[in-house]
């Protein structure tokens, strides 16, 4: 190993500024995030995040461990070498990791927004009044696994960087375009593009699968506890049901999430809205 | 209110023995649940489930809770009043709840597994190695919501009835029809009825809108971590895929289930498997 910084005591400065940051308000107020796991260092690291601290347990690491730590020495990371109870102490919740990072939270704002596939029409999932971080990671997840093209959180309880959306979205936050910004700016924002905000509501008329997805679309989901709030009506914006056959009256929203944007995706993947139905004259035989 | 228990001591012996159950090890040997939230245990009631205790705290109790109390009251149920650092001590993880049941867990096994909805093929939700309760309440959830007939757990990793599932599940573990069994059990309980077993793998060659979901089905979901194990393979077992289309190479099991059980509902509600492409003899004019 080449030369690195090693923290021995749990009285360090750094050590102590850092462990505050597992407080949410202090956290978010310090305009910095917490990212543990190798896979989500490795998604943080290829989506071009630039760490303040990686604090390393060398004797915590396994072969994985140290592939990803050598990436990080040779794309010269500040790395901090600690021992097994700093390194505890680091971590969020009760997490048992070798590696813990530290940066600067990425800014998303809508106006730097660019949805990624810019060869198919936009496909954006619009989440509301999300609280749970858990809840967004799991949205973003299937985002990136759909082929969804951003994920914007509109009016978001939590922050988009928590060590829980990281987590849940298996640092797949790093790489999906997102942007947080309010109801209202959001609808703006679509209707300007052209954008179909496919609003799902349980009085909707309309089940899910008679939308069209194949064009430019957002998937708007609100919170379980409320719904969405009244921004979502008017012009360019199409309320869509959900089928609730048995006793309870909603989905979860990460659950609902992956239906839609899974049945966009099949729409798209099939070059069809609903099943082909081709008016009589352009019929071939 | 009419005549009941009421503790105020937490020394109580059935205090002492109900806070117990809060480990999972002692809760699964004593074969009890514990049932928290109006919802949840208005859900268990509705289902029969029949209670050992049910300790309800009235100053935290609102309108919705004192409903529940009558109800409760009225099927003669088992009431202790407690007070609020009792009810406190009994509820499981950081839930304020004011009313807590405690019952013995309903076993669910295979041969006495029968499928709801019989006016329509079956449609079974079968999960392997599940680890985490709260993903196999949210197949649960979802399973509800998509009309399934059942939820089937192959070698299940946590109890059936753990407060997680209960919460997940919003209580519809309750009257969801479920069994616990091996794997190999299962799928011989399927290939005995003719249910095809719709197994979701990364490397299979058939994409999940392509599998014909009108037929009697189970779609079969691994654990994240291993995928699903070597007895899903031969006849009666159709592999299927979710495509992934991003960074991360499979998705939550609980979003899996969702997209596969609405696909199966989008299926049977239109009355089609694929989109209609009669052959031509057959095409009318």
């Amino acid at each position: 190993m080449a030369v690195h910084d090693r923290i021995t005591s749990l009285r360090n400065p750094t050590i102590k500024a850092v462990r505050a940051l597992r407080d949410g308000r202090k956290r978010i107020k310090s305009g910095r995030m917490i990212v543990h796991g190798l896979r989500e260092i490795s998604r943080a690291v290829a989506a071009g995040v630039g760490f303040e601290y990686v604090f390393f347990c060398p004797s915590l690491m396994d072969e994985a461990g140290r592939r990803l730590f050598e990436e990080l020495q040779s794309r010269g990371a500040p790395l901090i070498e600690v021992t097994p109870p700093i390194i505890e102490g680091l971590a969020f919740g009760d997490r048992a990791e070798a590696v813990v990072a530290v940066a600067g939270s990425p800014h998303r704002e809508l106006k730097d927004f660019r949805p990624a596939r810019p060869d198919e029409p936009p496909l954006i999932a619009v989440v509301e009044g999300v609280e749970k971080p858990g809840n967004l990671g799991a949205v973003i997840r299937s985002a990136d696994g759909a082929g969804a093209g951003g994920v914007i959180a509109a009016d978001l309880r939590t922050d988009l960087f928590n060590p829980n959306v990281i987590r849940a979205s298996l640092g797949t936050v790093f790489s999906m375009p997102t942007a947080v910004a309010s109801g209202e700016e959001v609808l703006a924002w679509l209707r300007d593009r052209g954008i179909v905000a496919y609003a799902a509501r349980v009085d909707a008329e309309k089940e899910y699968w008679q939308a069209d997805f194949t064009m430019p679309s957002a998937i708007v989901l609100g919170n379980e506890a409320e719904g969405l709030s009244r921004c979502w009506s008017g012009p360019g914006v199409e309320p869509v049901r959900l089928p609730m056959l048995g006793l309870a009256d909603s989905l979860n929203v990460s659950a609902a999430a992956a239906i839609l944007l899974y049945e966009a995706r099949r729409q798209r993947s099939r070059g069809e809205a609903n099943p082909p139905r081709p008016p009589l004259s352009r019929r071939r035989f």
